[in-house]
């Protein structure tokens, strides 16, 4: 007999699922785990292609992505060190999901501006009206 | 002959994809969108359904996402005010792959805590080597 599996649900407060979300839902877990997407890489690679992204937010995410088991790193023992990041078969499912959230920001930032221009005109209008 | 669509890429700090995917890539947008995907809600609704959320957060996270274009915001002239928000068709494409990553951090959370006690333990092994 198969056992039932655990359900997690994120909307509880408490539940675990709430802080891997909280991990998963973030850009710079979206744009790194995007660039191991299409291979292994080494940190100041990953540094230029994220462009933007701190030294220390990068090793700060990476050792966070790392610890819940989406990406393994390797060392090797070369002058100086070098050290490969790579996706691991979880990361590789969690990737599946979250390179569609990039793409839908490439694909409807136009129409987020648009909206938000509309947001700034209506607001520009009532604040004429009281005044 | 159509126009070349403007395409954006978030990997760029300075376009505006950028920004967007921040705001996207969240996991309060991704909870409360959650249970828009479903209904027509109110606020004190939405704060029961979305546990541990504050009002503080609440009210600025939906004002950001109605001025994005994503949730819309109706006042009904009752006493007291009734408020109800509800997804834009652009919120309904954008719930579309934010219901994916939520289901997946409710899937995958199991795994996610078995490679944490891993992680935890392969830094005790190695701390204890050092000593």
């Amino acid at each position: 007999m198969a056992a039932t599996a655990r359900r997690f649900n994120a909307m509880t407060a408490t539940c675990p699922s709430r802080e891997v979300l909280a991990h998963v839902a973030d850009k710079w877990t979206v744009l790194i785990l995007g660039v191991l997407t299409e291979d292994t890489t080494r940190f100041n690679e990953l540094r230029r292609r994220v462009q933007g992204i701190t030294q220390k937010v990068l090793t700060q995410t990476l050792r966070d992505l790392e610890r819940l088991g989406f990406v393994s790193r390797k060392i090797y023992a070369e002058v100086p060190p070098r050290v490969e990041y790579s996706l691991t078969p979880l990361g590789r499912s969690l990737v599946r999901v979250l390179d569609n959230v990039r793409e839908w920001a490439d694909t409807h930032t136009g129409e987020v501006l648009a909206a938000q221009q509309r947001f700034e005109r209506q607001a520009a209008a009532k604040a004429q009206i009281r005044t």
